[in-house]
C-alpha cells in the first residue's frame, strides 16, 4: 500500500480551522467574497499572474481571478500559443493585447511571477521543458493538477530548482468554478471546493499564494493534499465514478429497463435522469445516508439488494484503476493516445440509442416528477462506496476522498450532465478525463451487466446484507455533513 | 513504427520450403505424421523433455509430444509444483510418478535437456529466476509464447546465457491443439499451425529442436518469427479479433438485433452463431474474399456498408492495443490484475442475457439453417481486417499476420464458442488472454455501438465505398489461399 502523507501547513493571510473527519484533524481554509481584500497581501510579490491556455479550467480561472483582484495592482494576463484559435475567445472574455493582459505564452511566462500552467496534459508533457526554462527564478509554478509530476516521475525528470510549485485543484468542472462563482456574488461561499499542494517553497510564500488563488476562485472550501495524492485521486476519480464509472452505470441501467420492457423515455428517466436529477441533488443536500433515508422500506430492500452486487464491481474497477494509475500505466496511455489522436480524433458517445433518446426525454422534462428508482440508487451508491473504500485503504484525506468521490459528482459533473447529457460533460473535462471515460465506462458496464444484475437478479440466492449495514454506519456520513456545513446549499446552475 | 525483421533459418533434418506471401518469400516447414520418425535426429542430445505446468497448452502439448515420440529414446516428462491440483489430471493422462514421467517442476527442469516452460505468466514473471537457476547449462529453454522476454525487457533482465532459448506457438487454444493432432490420426496434416523463434543458440541445435518441437505437436506448417514479434502479434491478437474483438462484436450485434425487433434466438443465431458457424467455417476454407463471394448483390450492399462502419474502429482499437502492448503497459496491467486475482477472482462473463440465450439456441440448433447474415459479416471482416492492416504496418511477417488475425479465429478459438459459448472459448485460454478480452471487449462494444452502426445506419450519408474496394483487392486473399493449400480441409472437430 501507498503511504499518503498530507502534511500540516501554516498561513499569515488566512484564518485556517480544524474540522475532524472520523476522527482525523484537517486543517482547512473556508472561503467567501468577504476574503477578498486579503488577496493582495497573499500575493505579495506577486505584480503579474499569468494563467496559460483557454481551456475548461484555464477560462473559468483565468475570469474568477481577474474579477476577485478588481482594484488590486495584481494584473491577470492570459497566455496562449501563438495563432492560437482560442484568441478570440479569449478576448471575448475581455483579455486582450489593447491592454497587456493577452500574450504570446512562452512571453507571459517569462513576465509573470506566478505562473499557472492550465494547458494539456499531453501539452504539459510535450512542452515542460521549454516552459522550464522559461520561467524567472523565483517564480512560482501553479498546477491545478498532478499529472506533471507523475509524468515527471516516470521521466526520472524534476521540477527546476529555484521555483516555488505549487497547486489549486478544483473538485469539479471549468465550467461550474465559473458559475458557481458567478452564483456566489448572490450566495456569498457558493463555489466549488479546492485542494491546494505545495511540492516546493523557496520564496516561503507558496502556502499563502496557494490559498490565495484558491480563495480567488471561490472556493468554499480548500484543504491540503500532495501532488502525488492528488494525481492520484484525481486521475481515478474521473475514470471511476466521476464520468467513466457513472456513464457505465447508466448505460448498463438504460439498458436493463429496457429489457425488462420500459419505454424509451420510461428507461432514462429511471437511468441517467435519476442519477443526475433526485440522486444527485439529494446527496449534495442530505448525503448517501439522506438519500437512503428517503426511500420507504420497500425501497429500501430493493436499495440493499441493489448496492450488495454492485458494491464488489465498484471495488474491483476502483482497485484496478488505482492500480493502473500508480503504476504509471494510464499516464503512458494517456500520452500514447495523444499520439494517436490526429489519426484516430475521438468520437462521438451521443449517437447510441440511449442518449438519443434522451434528447428526446430531457425536452418535456418536469423535474418534480423524476423517479428516484430505488435499484439505480443502490448501483449508483455501490459503486461510489466502492471507490470511497479504496481511496480509504489507500490513506488519502477525508476531504480528499468525499470531494473526488460524491461532491464533485453531486455538485458539478452530475449537474451538468443533467442538463445537456453525458457527451456535453464528459467532452467538457480534460483530454485525459475524456480519454479516461471512454476507456473505463465500459468495463463498469460490462462488469455490472455480467454480474452484479445477476446476482442482484438471482433471488435463490441470499444477498449479503452485511454489505448494507457497513453502508448504514459508515464515517463517510458524518464527513459528507461536516463537508455540507462548509458551503452553502444552492441550486446547482447550468448556463 | 517498430521494426520487425526475421531471419531465414537453416534446418539438417526438416525440408524447408519456401512460400511466396504478397511478394514476400517465406521460408517453412510443412509437418505431417511421415516426419515423425525425424524427431529423435531433430531432438539428438536430448533425453528427456520436460513439460512445465499441466495448462491448456501444457496439457495437450505433453501428450502430442509424448505420442509423437512413442517409440523413441526421448522422455516426456510432466513438471508440476508440489502439491499442485492438476496432479490428477495429468496422471489420468498417462503421466505418473511411478514410470518418472511425471514429477516436482524444478527436479523435472534439472533433470531434462529440454524444458518447455508452459505455466502461466504470471508464475513465469515470479518464478523466472529460480527457474533460470536450475537449468542445466547447454540446455534448450522452450517457451509458447514472448510474454516471457517483454517481462524481461521491462525489468532490464536478460535470459541466461549458455543455454538455448527457443519458442513454438501453436496459433490455437490448447484444447484444439490437441484435437486436430488426434484428428490427424485420419486426416494427415490437420493440426494448429505454429510460428517458431531461436532467441538464443548456443548448442548450434535449436533451430532443429523448434521444428521437431513443432513438429511433433502436429503443426500443418511452421513458420519463423522472433520472440518480440510473438508477443506483440499474440497479445495484441487475442485482445483483438481473437477474443476480445470477437466478443465485443457479437454483444453488441445481438443488441442491435434485439433492438430492432428479433426475438432471443433469432438474435443470437444472426450474431454469436453466424459469426461462429457459417462466417467461420467459410472463412476456413474459402478465405474472406470467399465469404464476401458467397453474398449476392444485396448482401454484398450490406455488406459494404457495415464493413465500411466496422474497419476503422477494428484499426483504431487494434492501433491503441498494439501501443499498450509495446509500451509494455499491457504486460504490467496483467502482472498487476494476477496480484489481485485473490481478492479479486474473475468473474462469470455468460450469466448476461445474451449468453443465457445463447445456451437455449444452441440446444436446437440446426448448423445447416444458420444464416449468414450481410451485415454480421460485414462487421466481423471490418474489424478483422482493421488487425491486419495494423499488423501490415508494423511489418509482421504474413503468415504470422495470417494466422493470428484469421486462421487462429476460424480454425480453433470460434468452433469451441459455436460448440460451448463465449465463456468456454475465453476462458481456456491463458490468463493474460483472459484478462486482456475481459478488458477489452467492451472497448469494441462500446465503439461499435457508439460510431460504426450509427455511420452504417445513416443513410442520409454515402459510405466510404473506397474501403470495401481496398478490402476486394487486399493482398492478405493471396495470402490466405496460399496458407490453406498447407493444411488439409477437415471439419473442426470439438470435443
Amino acid at each position: 500500500m501507498d503511504e499518503i502523507s498530507v502534511a500540516e501547513f501554516r498561513t499569515d493571510v488566512f484564518d485556517k480551522e480544524y474540522i475532524t473527519l472520523n476522527g482525523t484533524r484537517e486543517g482547512i481554509v473556508v472561503g467567501g467574497r468577504h476574503l477578498l481584500d486579503r488577496l493582495p497581501r497573499a500575493f505579495e510579490g506577486v505584480d503579474q499572474i499569468g494563467v496559460i491556455g483557454w481551456g475548461p479550467q484555464a477560462s473559468a480561472q483565468s475570469q474568477n481571478l481577474r474579477d476577485s483582484l478588481a482594484g488590486s495592482d495584481v494584473r491577470v494576463v492570459v497566455g496562449l500559443r501563438a495563432g492560437s484559435a482560442s484568441a478570440g475567445a479569449a478576448r471575448a472574455a475581455g483579455f486582450t493585447e489593447q491592454d497587456g493582459t493577452l500574450g504570446e505564452m512562452f512571453e507571459v511566462i517569462a513576465g509573470s511571477d506566478m505562473v499557472l500552467l492550465l494547458i494539456s496534459d499531453a501539452a504539459q508533457a510535450a512542452l515542460h521543458e521549454q516552459i522550464f526554462a522559461a520561467l524567472r527564478t523565483g517564480a512560482t509554478l501553479g498546477l491545478s493538477h498532478g499529472f506533471l509530476l507523475g509524468y515527471l516521475d516516470q521521466q526520472g525528470a524534476r521540477f527546476p530548482e529555484g521555483i516555488d510549485v505549487i497547486a489549486v485543484c478544483p473538485k469539479g468542472m471549468g465550467a461550474s468554478v465559473r458559475a458557481l462563482y458567478l452564483q456566489g456574488a448572490e450566495t456569498n461561499g457558493a463555489g466549488i471546493n479546492a485542494s491546494f499542494a505545495v511540492e516546493q517553497d523557496v520564496t516561503g510564500r507558496a502556502t499563502d499564494r496557494a490559498l490565495g488563488w484558491s480563495v480567488g476562485l471561490g472556493a468554499p472550501y480548500t484543504f491540503r493534499t500532495t501532488l502525488r495524492s492528488e494525481y492520484l485521486s484525481d486521475l481515478t476519480g474521473e475514470r471511476a465514478i466521476l464520468l467513466g464509472g457513472v456513464h457505465g452505470i447508466v448505460e448498463s441501467l438504460y439498458r436493463r429497463f429496457r429489457e425488462q420492457g420500459m419505454g424509451e423515455t420510461d428507461a432514462y428517466r429511471h437511468s441517467v435522469d435519476c442519477v443526475t436529477g433526485p440522486i444527485s441533488r439529494t446527496v449534495s443536500r442530505d448525503g448517501l445516508i439522506g438519500l437512503y433515508q428517503r426511500l420507504d422500506d420497500a425501497g429500501r430492500e430493493i436499495f440493499a439488494r441493489a448496492y450488495a452486487a454492485a458494491y464488489p464491481v465498484g471495488l474491483e474497477l476502483t482497485h484496478e484503476i488505482y492500480d493502473e494509475v500508480r503504476s504509471g500505466n494510464e499516464i503512458r496511455s494517456v500520452i500514447l493516445a495523444g499520439e494517436r489522436l490526429a489519426r484516430f480524433p475521438m468520437g462521438r458517445i451521443d449517437r447510441a440509442s440511449m442518449w438519443r433518446a434522451g434528447e428526446v426525454a430531457r425536452r418535456d422534462r418536469d423535474d418534480e416528477q423524476l423517479p428516484l428508482d430505488p435499484f439505480t440508487a443502490g448501483v449508483f451508491c455501490g459503486v461510489m462506496m466502492g471507490q470511497i473504500d479504496t481511496f480509504i485503504e489507500y490513506g488519502h484525506p477525508y476531504s480528499e476522498i468525499a470531494n473526488e468521490s460524491v461532491i464533485e459528482a453531486t455538485d458539478s459533473l452530475n449537474p451538468y450532465m443533467h442538463a445537456r447529457g453525458v457527451a456535453f460533460m464528459v467532452d467538457n473535462c480534460s483530454t485525459t478525463a475524456r480519454l479516461g471515460s471512454r476507456k473505463w465506462a465500459p468495463r463498469f458496464d460490462y462488469l455490472l451487466t455480467q454480474t452484479a444484475y445477476p446476482s442482484a437478479d438471482d433471488t435463490n440466492t441470499q444477498w449479503d446484507t452485511t454489505l448494507v449495514k457497513a453502508f448504514e454506519q459508515h464515517p463517510i456520513h458524518e464527513v459528507l455533513r461536516e463537508c455540507a456545513r462548509l458551503r452553502p446549499s444552492v441550486d446547482i446552475f447550468v448556463a
